[in-house]
């Protein structure tokens, strides 16, 4: 037991520790060997990140999506269509974990010939944290770009139903001796975790995040739940959510429409209680990914001394006082990483239940 | 004289005859006819679709930075680099109205040969309305995109200090029988130009769009030139201001460090009263065009059809009591354009005055 330190019914474990029970439990599902471990490293990265919502907080969701057949534990992931800078992948119902980052795998072997290379993906599931996938392309010296559709939570401006996903964009650049521009964020004000969080601690979710079913601002946590739907990013009119819509709706285009996706309201959820939507218009969800060579524009070093430059004249810009300093895209995930390896990750202590439970279900060793 | 109506200080011109006074000012100011035919169309764009801070009314200014030797009227634009899929041009210090302009043609000749094409362009000037640029790519059944940054406005979420322009993004998607899809945003919860009609109207500016120079909230409309700044789409922190400046730190990575043009702070400023920051660290300003071919993905009819199909859904969102209907990006400008074609476009007085004194300089026709 990696047991460490308890505060506030969380446990913390060795990061390798749950790495190793995802991939146990995937291969238990029948996963190959190769798959496991993309899906296991994929999902560990989200907690090492802080992004609890995304990491192994949502492996059992993943199986009980596969035991009702709707994830596909031995896809046979193929491309459905291809020019040298582009292609289509079909994921065959595959976790969108394994299936983003064998997209991922052909932009990168795109860009080397060609100088980019840009994968619609489609019948694929939800693919954990976007960040990741897009990181992939920084050690091969390029820009790495991932976005994906999610079932309809939010509601465009002026409107009360729910038509897109917080569909989120990330984008990972290179640095030289800084560290790397990695930003990765839903076109929404807040994340729906955050949501459930305020729901999880009895607190009201601030003024701005989501509305109630008739579209009137909302407070209630559970506001969703009752037919309510997510504002996107700028809230409302005045505030520019006509911009957080028009940066939603593109991420659903080129994930869903260019790939063969389902997209907008037909997009199915994640969670295994609620059914896909009737009359889909396309197979699974979509993703986007791009991997662009730096030095398909100019010299890598160059590029990436002015990448330094550039994240070291924000973090001298002048902090408002009281309140902390500038930081660059990525700082934040990559702060915690460090110290969640060395320290552990935090897991509350009903997410333990559940893994419990999955172990017990599938009969392999308790993570604790 | 082709006036039609006058209400509050704005006189209508028939597109046609705006356009040719554009023209001819290019002319008379040195480009070719192939450039002077270039600005004109690209600034009566914005004119037509109800951008009027980035039409007409700029001309004089783009005439301004001529004679100051900051805008080249004879650019010998160039490919710096080049791969299959990507180029670096060098805009020699042109109007961005005309250098954008061939950035996607360039764009949209790789995407023929290899799916899809991207261009960074350095050594620019301000390019007018970001949309009419990423349309070009529509006739050729393919997506537009195209990004700027811009001179530095906009205060890092927690910062005082101005850093990044207004940087917009622009995509423009081919639909089949619905018009198509084309957004054009500031990353900003409002552009600059609406803080400018506050100052005009003598009105305050709503809460959430800038603050004063010590970072607090401002709602005074001289905030800009009392040393504020604008705040990221989003506004503040709890409402994603973070992802606003996430939005434009990319925009300006993309425009400027890819190609080798200035960034943050550095960028050279469109108003010629103003000079360029000391120091650049790269050359003029920069733009990021890319196109990608519909059928290098699926097959366009394809495509198209899930478009209508999308657009067709997303319209018949139930829209919340007392508002208008739920709009597609690009809706309002493509129904102000058809409206301006037909009855004209409303100049103000102030700018018409400014007009007939850059007429009177360059010794040619006013356009009354």
């Amino acid at each position: 037991m990696q047991y460490i330190i308890k505060e506030k019914n969380k446990v913390k474990y060795r990061a390798e520790k749950i790495e190793a029970f995802i991939k146990a439990t995937f291969l238990t599902a029948g996963a190959t060997e190769s798959h496991a471990k993309l899906a296991s490293k994929a999902l560990i990265s989200a907690d090492l990140r802080g992004v609890d919502s995304h990491g192994v907080a949502r492996l059992s969701g993943y199986i009980r999506l596969w035991q009702q057949q709707r994830l596909n534990m031995t896809p046979q992931i193929r491309i459905a269509h291809e020019t040298p800078s582009t292609a289509v992948i079909d994921g065959d119902l595959g976790a969108g974990l394994i299936v983003a980052q064998e997209a991922m795998n052909l932009a990168i072997n795109k860009a080397k010939r060609v100088g980019t290379g840009w994968v619609a993906v489609k019948n694929s599931n939800h693919f954990g944290i976007a960040g990741f996938h897009a990181m992939l392309a920084l050690e091969h010296d390029m820009i790495g770009i991932c976005m994906t559709n999610a079932s309809a939570l939010v509601a465009p401006t002026f409107s009360k139903d729910r038509m897109l996903g917080t569909n989120p964009i990330a984008i990972a650049i290179p640095a030289q001796t800084e560290p790397p521009f990695v930003m990765d964020m839903a076109t929404t004000p807040a994340a729906n975790g955050k949501l459930e969080v305020c729901e999880r601690e009895n607190k009201v979710i601030p003024e701005g995040w989501a509305q109630d079913k008739d579209g009137q601002t909302s407070i209630d946590n559970l506001t969703l739940k009752k037919g309510g739907a997510m504002l996107p990013l700028g809230t409302d009119r005045i505030h520019g959510s006509h911009k957080g819509y028009c940066l939603g709706a593109w991420v659903d285009i080129f994930s869903a429409i260019l790939s063969g996706a389902n997209y907008g309201p037909w997009v199915p959820p994640f969670v295994s209680f609620l059914s896909p939507p009737p009359n889909p218009v396309g197979e699974g969800i979509g993703h986007f990914i791009g991997a662009m060579r730096i030095d398909a524009f100019r010299p890598a070093d160059d590029f990436k001394q002015h990448m330094d430059n550039w994240i070291r004249a924000f973090r001298k810009a002048r902090n408002i006082s009281g309140h902390p300093p500038v930081q660059i895209p990525g700082d934040q995930e990559r702060l915690i990483a460090l110290e969640r390896l060395k320290n552990g990750i935090p897991i509350h202590s009903k997410v333990i239940e559940d893994l419990d439970q999955l172990a017990a279900k599938l009969n392999i060793d308790t993570l604790t």
